[in-house]
């Protein structure tokens, strides 16, 4: 019997906690704040960003919404350096991708470490790679909460990942070389991903292909972490077909898997920000 | 046929063209500045840093030893931030390991990344994973320099790393993420070792065990990386069995391979970042 890794239940339950974290915190005079940056006119962004501000005020934290429609690297990286010294902000997030013409480097980078608590900085990224504190990515926090609530131990494994984005698949590359586990990385067009996948205790795919993980290629038992996002209309498809589910001892469906738990894990890091 | 990829041999092109640089720069009126500090009192640290020293010296660059005692973290982090903003340097490197009780870490992170020519300050290492510009770690520039010498295409290879250092093995395969490569990285402990090292086109080890990989362990034709350092008394062995070279079709011998390349890697992007 394969466990189902609810993406779904299980947000609702660190929403809770962290909504008594807030508590907590507001009971000793702190109250977490953050800061939500978007660039450019992407009316799905600015969905996006609109529920993340409210997904905060839910649980008890003070959010900042910066809307800039039009502007440059210089006044982006300035107002991210004020944020950086506001006392009142704990954590700092900039929608990606920026609008045409910013640099991301820049921005991401002008992000304080004890801030980023989305995990975009290289400054992050590298302290991700060495297995030092800080605030990884919320795709990767999203699978770690996922696998600790269900028991599922994620060290001394053979990890496959398939996918190569600085925000996901490359940081918990990093990440999982720091869990005494072997990880192999691979991007869609390897020639041999058939056999890497085959090897794979964990698999954790971001491509963007519609079921392209069969039943065939995979081993009994393993555990699947479906990144993958494919839009046909209203319907979404994850980069692992359901067929799949029957041979794994665990998956993150899609809907429903890693993708309800980023806001989640961006707002517990807020909290674990203000806290420190 | 086995190539050999031979360091002593390749450091001493390196030095020379690195030499005939700092020249032309000294013309246009930049002399290349290296910053090196030490902590403690390790006499083979001291060692070290007096040939690097010696060696910047030799191809023209400006350099300065900082030879710390006994410091603390404040202080040692209070010289980095003041090397950073002097216009005479352009590189500055930290000796690790640091002397007991200073934190790596905030010595690390204090180096300008436009500064960090040796390549360990966490904003360096996210650079490397995002495949952003920077100076990745001295190993790594040595590694990608004898392959390039020796006109061997590190891309879409499938690379298994072995070992897990923050200056050389974790890094390496965060660069190699970047390659459209598949890369694989396991530390020593790992129970599937064996399989995976079977599988590769290219091995990096830095496990420091002598001999520990040995000629039935490898396909024909693979690519060996041999970083390991095992002394006993004078004379140095490297991870990988000399048995293997014959199989291979390239390798690193131990000693004079990638080690003696690892200064001029160092001056290389030091005489780079006076140049930007």
């Amino acid at each position: 019997m394969s466990v189902v890794l609810d993406g779904r239940e299980t947000t609702d339950k660190v929403m809770g906690e962290v909504a008594a974290e807030v508590e907590a915190l507001k009971a000793r005079g702190v109250t977490p704040g953050l800061a939500i940056v978007l660039t450019g006119d992407d009316k799905n962004s600015a969905r996006y960003v609109g529920l993340k501000k409210k997904r905060a005020e839910e649980v008890g934290i003070y959010a900042e919404l910066y809307h800039l429609e039009q502007t440059t690297d210089k006044e982006l990286v300035a107002l991210i350096h004020r944020l950086n010294d506001d006392p009142k902000i704990h954590g700092i997030m900039v929608q990606l991708p920026l609008a045409e013409g910013l640099s991301e480097l820049k921005a991401v980078d002008a992000i304080a470490p004890e801030k980023d608590v989305d995990g975009l900085s290289p400054n992050t990224l590298g302290r991700v790679l060495m297995g030092e504190d800080c605030f990884p990515p919320a795709g990767i926090e999203a699978i770690m909460e996922l696998l600790r609530r269900y028991g599922i131990n994620p060290n001394r494994k053979h990890w496959v990942i398939v996918g190569s984005s600085n925000f996901l698949s490359k940081p918990l590359a990093a990440y999982v070389m720091n869990l005494s586990s072997n990880v192999t990385q691979v991007d869609e067009g390897c020639p041999h991903i058939a056999k890497r996948i085959k090897d794979a205790d964990v698999i954790s795919t971001e491509i963007q292909k519609k079921h392209f993980v069969k039943a065939d290629m995979v081993k009994e038992g393993v555990i699947i972490i479906d990144n993958g996002n494919t839009y046909e209309g209203k319907k979404v498809y994850g980069d692992v077909d359901p067929e799949v589910y029957e041979k794994a001892s665990a998956y993150t469906p899609v809907p429903g898997g890693t993708g309800p738990m980023l806001i989640a894990m961006l707002l517990k890091a807020t909290v674990k920000a203000a806290s420190l």
